[in-house]
């Protein structure tokens, strides 16, 4: 963990390395990833069978090896224990709600030239959902992009999921059903992105592809981006929570492990303007992540990536916070809005002091999906527009051709296109 | 030209080829372009200044080497011809009112639960523009891509552009003054997209990178996709015109023209339901094209991509349509409505016999940069949304809490992630 103090004669420098600092992973994937994507192109199902049999040990045969059936994603939801079942339910309806008000308007208007304009959003037609196997299979998460991607009203989605010697993870199936999920294969890193974006016999093309995964499902999502549409190149986590000393240290410091027990890579960032405040923090961060069944995960992640930063005041730390630009900001003081207001780059806010961030998480609403690693400063959380397009449309009548098609020639003609300019000359006739 | 007859035999073969067809160059770029980003970001400026000597004859020693003052873009512009500059206005204004529209608006509501929920849109805080040198140096590109910033509200708009051997273009300059871009600077290719994006001693970092360019320019934005937002991944243009018998066949060549004489690898398709008006309209070509001063490239794009399609009745136009998903449609027929209820997929569509695609070029208003090679499956054109990113937030009372944070303290536990589950029971205590 890293302490640093504004009025320090090395915090400026301090704070520079912070932001800029990287903590991907270094790992040279790119080549492995590119060999991937060919084999599956050119061999199909073979292919996916084989890296399947090698990288996950389960074995592709029969259908039932393939795909999860909708009646099994049925059945895992119906033997969940009845308060599961409701939150998963309660989840899905909020997330579904607050993006059914993302859904975009569509634009038609005549100008006072008698020009017609518009616009008009429409659903791509398929969208593949990438959900990792292993310690990142959360149920929460493919709610989080199964959801928006039905709201946009996206006909086929389609799960892919890596089951390690055949075995399947209940909750993330019952999710699959809530969500009303297409088709479930069992195929996981840069092969099935590669089945999603090329389409094999067994598996047809999608058109946008989301969720989390590896460095390896990163990169194959990078390297097809352009094939396909995807949400993001996602990072580790991060969480900035800006706190005040009328806080209860042990609130504080439970958010801090929240993000903390994700991943080694994780970092949570505490900025107080009470350096006594932060001490408490840190005692209560040693004790309660002690006692925690994810304690190897969280106490790495803190000793490795945690930063307490203490400011004179709490104005100071908006403009830290803006250049953190983090996934997530808790703003844990009695008046958040004033602080919310100068904050230009954050993924997600969570104002005041009985808002943690795992409530986002799961069932406030808002996507969990956000960008990390400074995006925020240029991108947004997941929503229903990922999973649309837009396609403009221009309606001309003689009298509309004539306002401003001259306009058109003489620019056409400057930039040395005289087909260009032609095509709407001869219908200035 | 490629001639295609729906009730032939072989046309569903045929037509997948076109639909799967790759018109980009297999040139490898990949390592070359990556040693470029490596090199600009070790040795700053001083690396632009050894591969802008190198690949654009220019040598950047004194700031005006470096820089192209505002007052040079301003002396561009009253230079011009009136009618010129008249044009370049009118578009701007078209322009700037059209994505004016296209401002999100912002939520904040309490739900029934008692949770505030809302989205902030905000614009980024810099925005760098490519504009190719040479063929490619479009003052309506610029327009396009620097006006949705400026509407957005981005307070720093940087342009970049190779000037061969010191040659700069008055016209682009000139819609840079209109624009209102606030920097312009004399570098380009892959060097120029790596000093946006990671900035160096000279130039500031910017937040997002657009605009067209070769294919190195193209493998930049995409290996710094994520250090910065871009755009897009553009390939080479096309259009699609939809035309019954009752046109004139010299007005639908015009058209098709207007896309081959972007470049070699530009593709014009035609689908008419009356094989001999397609006759007419490729000797049209033929006689229109040799007259062009840019007959090279039109004529090249024309016999190696051109495609004319024969369909008994227009209806089967759609869902030819929606597999081409072009680039540019137009529908030159007397009801255009009833074709575009049934397309899905198209960047930008252009109604009637009056409304030639050249027009949505300049001055229609929509933005005449959008997806290509199939794209519009899953991408839009570009957009303010481009240059603004959205935040989300979350704000709970006691009482809100108490709702909807038992579920997310089951689902957490679910999941395997105590902290999170603790992060939110604490406060439920």
């Amino acid at each position: 963990m890293q302490r640093l103090t504004v009025t320090d004669p090395g915090f400026e420098a301090a704070f520079t390395r912070l932001v800029d600092g990287r903590r991907e992973s270094d790992i040279e994937v790119r080549q492995d990833v590119a060999d991937i994507i060919a084999r599956v192109r050119a061999k199909g199902d073979a292919a996916l069978a084989e890296y399947t049999a090698r990288f996950d040990k389960h074995r592709l045969v029969d259908d039932s090896d393939w795909r999860i059936a909708p009646e099994d994603c049925r059945a895992a939801y119906e033997a969940l224990t009845p308060d599961l079942r409701d939150a998963l339910d309660l989840a899905a309806k909020r997330i579904e709600a607050y993006h059914r008000e993302q859904l975009p308007a569509d634009r038609d208007t005549v100008d006072e030239a008698g020009v017609r304009l518009g616009a008009r959003w429409l659903p791509v037609d398929a969208a593949g959902l990438y959900v990792p196997g292993g310690r990142a299979a959360y149920p929460s998460s493919l709610l989080m992009n199964a959801i928006p991607a039905k709201v946009a009203g996206v006909e086929r989605l389609v799960v892919v999921t890596p089951t390690r010697a055949g075995e399947t993870n209940p909750l993330v199936l019952a999710a699959a059903h809530v969500a009303g999920v297409d088709e479930v294969w069992r195929i996981g890193g840069a092969q099935a992105i590669a089945a999603l974006a090329h389409g094999t016999e067994r598996i047809a093309r999608v058109d946008v592809v989301t969720g989390p995964g590896n460095a390896w499902v990163a990169e194959a999502k990078r390297q097809l981006y352009g094939v396909v549409g995807i949400d993001m190149v996602a990072g580790p986590s991060e969480i900035l929570v800006i706190a005040d000393a009328d806080n209860d240290p042990d609130w504080i410091a439970a958010d801090l492990l929240s993000q903390a027990e994700h991943d080694p890579t994780s970092q949570s960032i505490l900025i107080s303007d009470d350096a006594a405040f932060a001490n408490q923090v840190e005692d209560r961060i040693d004790t309660q992540s002690a006692m925690l069944a994810t304690r190897t995960t969280a106490q790495a992640s803190w000793r490795d990536n945690g930063v307490m930063i203490v400011v004179e005041s709490l104005d100071q730390a908006v403009p830290l916070a803006n250049r953190l630009a983090a996934e997530h900001v808790e703003l844990a003081v009695a008046d958040p809005e004033a602080l919310f207001a100068g904050l230009r780059h954050a993924g997600s806010v969570f104002l005041g002091r009985h808002t943690p961030e795992a409530v986002g998480d799961y069932v406030a609403g808002p996507n969990h999906v956000l960008p990390t690693g400074r995006r925020a400063r240029f991108s947004s959380g997941l929503s229903v527009l990922d999973f649309m397009k837009r396609t403009s449309f221009i309606s001309l009548d003689p009298a509309a051709l004539a306002a401003i098609g001259p306009a058109a020639v003489a620019l056409a003609e400057a930039e040395g296109l005289p087909a260009h300019a032609q095509s709407v000359a001869m219908r200035l006739k």
